[in-house]
């Protein structure tokens, strides 16, 4: 019974250590395939790049940039979206790297490490099964032999028992009147009970040696159960624990290791991720309408340089070249100036309503196109349900209607402030 | 000349709105390929997820998971690293969504506001422009006015100092002795003097007339001088700078919310991807021979619950069950029990020797399999040569003959310990 439990556990570490070896099998495979995957996403990321980064290298801002980098700013943003891709590229091939040479490597070594330990195992516990059979057998032995001697004593004891009674038979028999035998048949009886006395004490002495090994059989019946369950109580207690222990050594901390690889390499790309996206946010913090306008007009000086101020060109030597108001040319001049002064009151009137207008109706613009509708948390939320967040998603950024009409919204107060 | 430099600004209106037009073309296609990509890598991580979520499904260790979640630590963490590979599929997928439905729109919308405001901006700089030149053409007509009532004003001029040259020398002829001249002569140079006084007189008022209208045409075109210096100065400080602003309108407020929104999207993927990652690293840190080994066992109760004590077999009736040390078998005890006790005592000193080498091993092989060797931070260094980059990668994890050297280190440990 107890041998085809020691059979069984041996099963069961065997089992145990084939599911980890198809376990690291299967983290092996998987990370073999997550490295393609990550490796082709690389390769797709690097192609994106370069295919823009050709074709920005062409162009004039690009020769700028190199030279003074002193570029506009949305065209910043547009050459670090591009490195950014170009960096991911870089870290998810790196990520495909420590995944094929460095975790891999970690589990095949892990799978060797457990088999062999669990070879190491067997052969201890082969030895442990043995001693324990030993044991076993000889608590069986010593036991069989107990009953032996104990059989014999008893079947001794009985013996004995049987010549005392034969003795006292012959005893009582002696008892009669003496007169009534006769003198040989005294002698006969004398002699009878000699051989019976004979016996009884053969047959105590062979009960004495026979109760004698009996004892010491039990006695050795008894250390032995004691030794024995001891024994089991080890092997149960200690020994198979030790055992388990032994498959197991250094597979929890070495699975720790791999996987710490694994975070470690996954946490570096997240780290290398968020100081690319950062870099971006500043450049996206820094578009300004006003010195790209200012790098705008210094980018076509002759375009936008004001000319010279148009200067009093006399007529063959006329000298006077400035108003002159002596009468009669005074009096008109200073109507004109009268009338010039309450055109210019009304036209101040107006432009300021006008101004004030175009400025209520600028910031409706700008609150328009400021509205802070970019953040997209909503769409990561990872709850139990798929349909819940779905409908959220569609609800925040697909709703076209809203969207449409925002736009109908934003075009018509355009519209108002050009015509004002 | 103005003219042309008007024509050239707005040349480089249009060039500017083209480029921006560009720009946002290249962003669009950037990011519906960049969608893409996303969407295939997407689709990648869930078949792998899929293919062994599958394999697992149909295990015990699975469906044991379902029941009660109590999974040996190794297999757990292998839950969750497949959990956090369909975690990525679906942050993944989602940011390609946002790419292709909000970030796109956006920068379509954009591209549309460009045209559109430029197209605006290209009306009102038309007309400031017919404006411009109409007070440019007013100079120019007023100083021609100007240039010929001088011209005028400077013949009527010349003309009157003629008549008086001629008066003058008339009156010299008549200051010459009167008596050397006839009557008749006299008569006819009188005449003459007033014929030319008179002539005098209508040059003097001629002259007079066209000064005035000289001097008044000059006054015109010297404060048109002014309006149109006042003007130009007006359309090159001021509306040119406002025209530029109006192609401007909203054009970065627009662009840098549409950035934000990808950066929302990508800080969203990595916060997600974070937790996920969190999750896994507690569960490599619960890693823990001790409780797996506990499970284990309960899983498999019937091999690795200790059998039922033996008990004392007594044979027919015997009712003694301890052991007897009456004499002689007490002295023969007693030599057993002296021997046992002496062997012991050897053995404890053996023992404890060997105890103490056993431990040092096992510490050995424990700091062998705990070593921190996981840190890939390297690979991640985004330094501008990437050729001492992969040196340093390849010094670290790549360095195979040192990982060999301590694979044997190891396993030489090993040996000695199980030989031990």
């Amino acid at each position: 019974e107890i041998r085809a439990q020691l059979v069984e556990q041996q099963k069961c570490l065997e089992q145990q250590t084939e599911m980890r070896v198809q376990l690291l099998q299967d983290l092996q495979d998987f990370f073999r395939k997550k490295s393609e995957i990550e490796m082709e996403y690389s390769r797709n990321l690097e192609k994106l790049a370069e295919r823009f980064m050709a074709k920005t290298r062409s162009t004039k801002d690009h020769q700028q940039y190199k030279k003074d980098q002193n570029l506009l700013s949305p065209v910043n943003c547009w050459y670090l979206l591009l490195n950014q891709v170009r960096r991911e590229s870089k870290d998810h091939a790196t990520l495909s790297d420590i995944y094929l040479n460095n975790v891999i490597m970690r589990f095949m070594q892990i799978s060797e490490d457990s088999t062999r330990m669990f070879k190491k195992s067997k052969e201890i516990s082969f030895q442990l099964h043995e001693d324990l059979m030993k044991v076993l057998n000889e608590l069986y032995t010593v036991m069989k032999t107990y009953h032996m001697y104990h059989a014999e004593s008893i079947s001794a004891e009985s013996k004995l028992k049987e010549a005392e009674k034969q003795e006292e038979k012959q005893i009582g028999r002696s008892g009669d009147p003496v007169f009534h035998i006769r003198l040989e048949e005294r002698h006969q009886r004398r002699s009878s009970v000699k051989k019976i006395e004979k016996m009884k004490e053969k047959r105590q002495a062979k009960y004495s040696e026979n109760k004698l090994k009996s004892i010491k059989a039990r006695n050795e019946y008894l250390l032995t159960l004691e030794a024995t369950n001891a024994s089991v109580f080890k092997y149960y207690i200690h020994d198979l624990s030790d055992l388990i222990d032994c498959c197991d050594l250094g597979y929890h901390a070495s699975l720790n290791r791999a996987l710490r690889t694994y975070l470690s390499a996954e946490y570096n790309l997240e780290t290398s991720r968020h100081e690319g996206l950062d870099i971006i946010e500043n450049a996206v913090d820094s578009l300004e309408p006003r010195s790209d306008k200012q790098r705008f007009m210094e980018m076509y000086p002759t375009a936008f340089c004001p000319p010279m101020k148009f200067e009093f060109q006399s007529h063959m030597g006329d000298e006077v070249c400035q108003v002159t108001a002596q009468q009669p040319v005074q009096a008109e001049l200073m109507l004109r100036y009268q009338q010039l002064q309450s055109r210019l009151a009304t036209l101040k009137i107006e432009n300021e309503e006008v101004k004030k207008t175009t400025e209520a109706t600028l910031q409706t613009i700008q609150d328009m196109v400021t509205i802070e509708d970019y953040d997209v948390s909503e769409c990561f939320q990872h709850s139990r349900s798929t349909e819940s967040v779905k409908s959220t998603v569609s609800e925040t950024y697909l709703s076209k209607p809203s969207i449409a009409k925002r736009r109908a919204n934003q075009q018509e107060t355009e519209q108002f402030y050009f015509m004002v």
